[in-house]
């Protein structure tokens, strides 16, 4: 007769779960030095380790081309030794970093004499799920562990292999450091099924954070009862009021929309006020046409459009809430601030917009008024994003109110909980 | 023919929600004087009309009579003009507080020059969701409207007449102090349906805060898809060390039992370290017998217990994950703090565990492996209360990790915002 472990029972995910929730406990109490210590153990890892890594990824390379992926993708996908050199250095980077843990959020003494502190503890169980690019695994692993928190990993099956084989060179590293390798884990099985029941695994991980397209994220946030922080969705604006210097308008325009297209700080929205159109938009189109854009216009932007070289079609409503990732804007004139601020309430999904202007009012009014989670005054929407900010890491900028908006660096993988001191104190 | 509003199609409930988000939005920008104003206006209508809220509360209490609820419950229900003007001294009191609203919670000036600030922002809109007490629709009211926030009221049917009196009083200074009404809205409708649809409007609704029972908090926590903050449910602890005063100790565990049994913060599990059992346990069982107090109890602690007067149950493991909120409490003897501690992570609702302990390594260990909102340090758990952290009010106590945790007061209602101005910042 064999004897039955407790896990035997369970599924494949649910069993990693629970050794996960293990491995948490043993992480949270550790002081910086060790975590410090195992993350330079993987960086030296993953470059003694690189030939394994990148045969490993070969295959899924080989695998992608025949399945017909973009180019765009497969590049994306592919692991070279550089790119693990550049990996590696990202881990040395973090173990940098401060560690939260342990930061005291507020303390005071009682009128009683207690003594309350509040402090940063980890969250416990973090689950990624998230698409093609492999580095992903590294980082994440990377920062929920200087966190103190113990990460699932769900990765897209399209890199199946060669997050099998970085997740077996941490969790190696990491045990070799003395820590538990359970607080790293990749999720069993390629399928949906894992995914769903990641989601469904309350009680046993902490929060889940999609990252990726919109509709793993959508889908994330509609069936997970696990609490789930949503990332990344940028439907972003660009406003020109009334008072703007024409030339610093077009140039935030162009950086915002087309420095990197496909990333989710991008503009997709340009809103200009009604009386600074006829001096902004004409020189605009022309800049928009040089960077390659298409221009998604309503009836009062095609009027100029018409007299420029830009590319135009006619906008529909659609385009008003459309993520683009691509090299297109929408584009509306518009009556006053206040109009912009309406349709940017209306349309966006909440993560960074920008006004233009050198209206000290305006900026102010827009500021107070609009509700994203970053609101740029006179500079491009792509410094939305944690190295930019000055955080040294980002696990994803979150686009939702509760726990975490915005850029999300190492303190917003952590919880708090109060510690009471007293002398045998009772309450009366 | 008739004109239709967009809202004509809509339910009563998503009405709500949608006149809530247009309100919210007008109340975020609005400065501290203006919300302490309303608040003001609403403690004065509160005493003016008195007669109007006793007299709709004395519907509900007569249909309670007719329906045999416990006096217990009947007395939560009552409102007497006394109650009444506690209720308004305690919006009074709100007014007084800080408001979180615009708060810089950090700010720096970024290396090229750009200023970052992360300012405190309201949430928006926050549905309420509660049992029997009326006092509870007037204090979630004044909380939301000082912190910038909409809010929507879904108390007990039993309460219907009560909080439809309250909240008509209520908007009525609210519009009459020139803000929104519908900052303030009770929820229609008294069926389940009227719950159901509260936790789909997904998009309009920013948080729900479910305040009563472990059932309707298990409920929203399963089913909604709007983000929940669970609360109050309290399976305390309490731990005496192998080294510990037992003076303090026993003065401790009554005053976590029994000074109040129906509050989540009443201790629920007593575990006693082997080697001061002999010592403490025949103290603190007759401390328990006194305080009307029955131990369910492990077979160590049912050893001693025959020797004392107390009335003992054998404990059955349904009895470590039991909140009595009764005259009962569970108790085990363990070999060690770390038995101790791992009782505590496999039962506990992560509420508040209490050490009593004269050893500092003790109560460093424990602080350290205990992972609730609250652990405290010989004090009672009683302690773990807003009022008691001189938050200076309450919304309810949160027992999960993301977004507030442990007490929640005016900053835990509110998310943030990333202000970002340079002079024309452009990302190169």
């Amino acid at each position: 007769m064999t004897t039955l472990s407790p896990y035997d029972s369970m599924s494949p995910v649910t069993q990693a779960a629970y050794r996960a929730k293990a491995a948490a406990a043993d992480l949270a109490p550790l002081p910086r030095a060790v975590k410090d210590d195992a993350l330079l153990a993987i960086a030296d890892a993953l470059e003694v380790r690189t030939a394994e890594i990148v045969e490993a990824n070969a295959k899924d390379v080989a695998k992608a081309r025949e399945n017909g992926t973009s180019e765009a993708i497969v590049d994306r996908l592919t692991l070279t030794p550089e790119r693990v050199r550049a990996i590696a250095s990202d881990v040395r980077d973090v173990a940098k970093l401060p560690d939260p843990v342990g930061e005291v959020v507020r303390g005071s003494t009682l009128p009683n004499g207690i003594d309350l502190r509040q402090v940063r503890v980890p969250l416990g169980v973090v689950g990624i799920i998230y698409e093609a690019r492999p580095n992903v695994t590294v980082d994440a692993a990377a920062l929920c562990l200087k966190s103190g928190n113990a990460v699932l990993l769900r990765g897209s099956a399209s890199a199946y292999a060669s997050n099998t084989a970085l997740v077996r060179v941490i969790r190696d590293a990491v045990g070799g450091a003395g820590l538990p390798a359970d607080a790293v884990q990749l999720v069993p099985g390629e399928s949906r099924d894992s995914v769903r029941e990641l989601m469904r695994a309350r009680g046993l991980v902490d929060v889940l954070i999609p990252r990726g397209g919109a509709s793993l994220i959508r889908t994330v946030v509609n069936e997970s009862t696990v609490p789930v922080i949503e990332t990344g969705t940028g439907n972003c604006h660009v406003y020109v009021d009334a008072q703007a210097d024409i030339d610093t308008a077009v140039e935030i325009l162009i950086n915002s929309k087309a420095q990197r297209v496909s990333v989710c700080n991008a503009a997709e929205t340009l809103l200009v006020h009604q009386d600074i159109a006829p001096a902004f938009l004409p020189r605009a189109l022309d800049a928009l046409a040089e960077a390659g854009v298409t221009v998604h216009a309503d009836d009062r932007v095609m009027a100029y459009a018409k007299d420029s070289k830009v590319t135009a079609v006619e906008a529909t409503p659609e385009d008003w809430e459309t993520e683009y990732l691509s090299h297109d804007i929408a584009a509306a004139v518009v009556d006053s601030l206040d109009k912009a601020v309406e349709h940017i309430r209306l349309w966006t999904s909440g993560h960074t917009e920008a006004i233009v202007t050198t209206s000290q009012q305006a900026a102010r009014r827009f500021t107070q008024l609009v509700d994203s989670t970053t609101v740029a005054v006179n500079a491009s929407t792509r410094f939305t994003d944690g190295g930019q900010f000055g955080f040294g890491a980002e696990i994803g900028i979150s686009t939702q109110k509760l726990h975490a908006r915005g850029p999300m660096g190492l303190p917003e993988l952590t919880s708090t909980k109060y510690i009471v001191t007293g002398d045998g104190h009772v309450r009366r």
